[in-house]
């Protein structure tokens, strides 16, 4: 007879529901979960009525069986990362070569923020855009999750010039985060800051806007700008686009998502991000900025304080 | 007193001038030329009205001095290469770290129909788009001289499935050049076409035309797929565009021109290149098509040919 264990199968209505225990596959861990982070997916696949599975991609928690021949996750070991489903329950299976061990000087909430907004931002900085020593970087929606934790990379990995936009009530948190310099984008043209700031321009810039900020991010790249799209908030339709200013400042344009890619491209972005990280954050370089903790009981006042967009740094269940 | 040799200074007119040996810098090989390939920047400085440099950007000939410390280059040596301006004239400086040398079997035509044609598919097959092996790639223009040279690339480097679109009375040129299929565009929607040919669409577009083709290329383009901008031959306006196309397969626009290169890229490409291309053009997999030789006397006429847009493969100018 299987296992039951806690779940959130369904949000709509009093949330937690009894699951069974999942099965870990070869190369899985089995986790006992300790935290879990809240991430804008959760919500999308909440209001997409995406009901068959159980919401949460990131958790952290402790290692309870290792089906993988990885050596160092023996049960007990504090692990954090990325799962395609699960992560709000009491247990997940993470493959082991997506699992991250945590810090010492780490506890389970921190450890429950970094995996999506971090490796988002690895991905997006240094692989997609192959971040230079000292270039200006242009983070736009700056005190979001990924926004700071791409400024604390850009500036721990490259020392970058870190230049990024918020909503003025939110500028204390991007430069707490170590940008430059932070614009208001309610009040100001941001391209025509950057070129203030660096008549260079931005070698790389990562959006999440879209349509809104198309032409100002063209007009304020630098020659040989990457021009990182994550997400396309303010909608996609752009009007009377010259195919030019991409060719003479042979800018590249890219556009990434990182939940669809393939496990095999995950896990080679984990060990990756882990061997450029792991010291960073062991010394407090790299540090996750939390909003606020909810018990797991109240995931869904949670996952409502999210939609309502007040939240600087992440929201975090703990169990 | 400054010795005196023959340049194509000015266009407008009897087309041979008298113009100052060229003086070596530290670095260069004074090169006797033999041959010089014709471009299509030479015409457009011509009709610009650079009238202070002397034409021509690829050569081929023999080292004179060698002013480097590079001792593969005695006098004697038959090299080719990229110059920044004076390649219409008897001699030139050519930094000895741009300079290839010509494999035995190859004579100074082929030798000056190379260079630009071939580092310009190269540098965006290889390095802007990062070709894998057996990928599919839609070559535009196929039958204009980066056209075939790239189609050549992408099948003896990496065995790439090949798709170009050319003018009818132009395909027997690309199918010779390697391509698996080649699409009229004249009469036939080259994006149904190649998503006819693979499903899966096109990893890799080499594009020169611009606005006309943006919506089908994004149409055709494969999930991570690259898509370099290396021309805007057909005007450079789109009147509208979804960035999500762009954000839902993942798609990198990159906009590259190699002649604005710096000299220490342009060093780093010429020895990519030579390391991947010496012995495949030695035993022919790779060979320029050259349509036509002019003497040198006859520059003009090489420059209007060029302009009347009628040749397949590469024009060259010989002394």
């Amino acid at each position: 007879m299987q296992a039951i264990t806690k779940g959130s199968l369904k949000m709509d209505g009093n949330g937690i529901i009894q699951v069974p225990q999942p099965t870990p596959k070869p190369g899985d861990l089995l986790i006992e979960i300790a935290a879990s982070g809240v991430n804008r997916l959760d919500l999308h696949r909440l209001n997409t009525g995406a009901n068959d599975l159980i919401l949460g991609v990131e958790v952290a928690g402790i290692v309870l069986e290792n089906h993988s021949t990885d050596p160092r996750f023996i049960p007990g070991t504090r692990v954090y990362g990325i799962v395609q489903t699960g992560g709000y329950a009491q247990q997940v299976c993470l493959p082991a070569d997506q699992a991250l061990i945590m810090p010492a000087s780490m506890n389970y909430v921190e450890a429950a923020a970094i995996a999506e907004n971090y490796l988002t931002g690895y991905q997006a900085l240094i692989w997609l855009a192959n971040l230079q020593e000292g270039e200006t970087v242009l983070i736009h929606a700056g005190s979001s999750g990924v926004g700071l934790a791409a400024i604390q990379l850009a500036k721990s990995l490259k020392h970058a010039k870190v230049i990024a936009t918020a909503s003025a009530r939110k500028h204390t948190a991007c430069y707490a985060a170590g940008a430059d310099l932070v614009i208001d984008y309610q009040t100001t043209d941001f391209a025509a800051a950057v070129l203030a700031f660096d008549t260079h321009g931005a070698d790389v810039i990562l959006d999440f806007i879209g349509a809104a900020y198309f032409h100002q991010n063209l007009q304020c790249a630098a020659i040989d700008g990457r021009y990182i799209l994550i997400s396309t908030l303010s909608g996609s339709q752009v009007e009377q686009f010259d195919l030019r200013q991409i060719a003479d400042k042979r800018l590249s344009l890219i556009g990434t998502l990182l939940s669809p890619r393939s496990d095999a491209y995950k896990a080679q972005l984990v060990q990756a991000f882990t061997a450029d990280t792991t010291l960073l954050f062991a010394d407090g370089h790299l540090k996750p900025v939390i909003d606020s903790t909810f018990d797991f009981a109240n995931t869904k006042a949670a996952l409502e304080y999210m939609a309502a967009n007040q939240n600087i740094g992440k929201i975090v269940l703990t169990h």
